[in-house]
């Protein structure tokens, strides 16, 4: 199974500060995506020489999960995303649940650019909010 | 200029919990190394397939700055680091001065791996927290 480090998924408030300071670290905007599920925007930033995304979440919804974490933690870092090749998702699943750590939904959920998404639980990482996905067959 | 997103740095509580975690998701340890100026034992892990390591920082030093950012926030991400190539580290600290972002030290200092390292001040970054480094040069 090849697993890939896709993107840090970041909480912002001031997202033009934010996204200026990556833009002087080499990265390029790449695009912008409504996901209704976590109340927020999303904006792609992809750098020149790597193959981990930045992706800038500013909050639409007051009341969805994103707005919810910067009201508890502050903004900052709110998710890692590791990526499988398409049909990996499950047998990568398993094994994180054999292993002892939860996963947020019972299947995966369709996320921004189409993909199957799951989290892995913060309770089983020492507080880390990991994401694990693959882009859909179709 | 070439940056690369070198390493996520991550606070954590339970080592073994992560450090599995993170070896499920396909990374290897790559070594460990004290670093006294934090008060934390750090422990590198290397993904197969990507250039973005994994930096564990382990607390050694209540009093130290990662005891205080897991007393305050809970473990989790930490920082996130950029490296350019040796020589440029000063130019990009001036270009992000100019920008209007603080820098943490007021020239750098000597991290792991014997890098040249200083901080984007998180106050100026909607809470993040960016390593910026460069290799000495010998």
């Amino acid at each position: 199974m090849t697993i890939t480090l896709d993107h840090i998924g970041i909480a912002v408030n001031d997202l033009p500060q934010v996204k200026k300071l990556f833009e002087i670290l080499g990265l390029k905007a790449s695009g912008t995506e409504h996901v209704a599920d976590q109340g927020v925007q999303v904006h792609f930033l992809k750098p020149a020489t790597a193959t981990t995304n930045i992706e800038l979440l500013q909050v639409e919804d007051p009341e969805g999960t994103v707005a919810k974490f910067i009201a508890k933690r502050g903004p900052g870092v709110h998710h890692l995303s590791f990526r499988v090749e398409t049909g990996k998702l499950d047998s990568l699943s398993k094994e994180l649940l054999q292993a002892g750590y939860k996963l947020i939904y019972p299947s995966p959920k369709i996320g921004a650019h189409q993909m199957r998404i799951n989290f892995i639980h913060p309770s089983t990482t020492g507080g880390l909010l990991i994401e694990i996905m693959e882009a859909s067959s179709k």
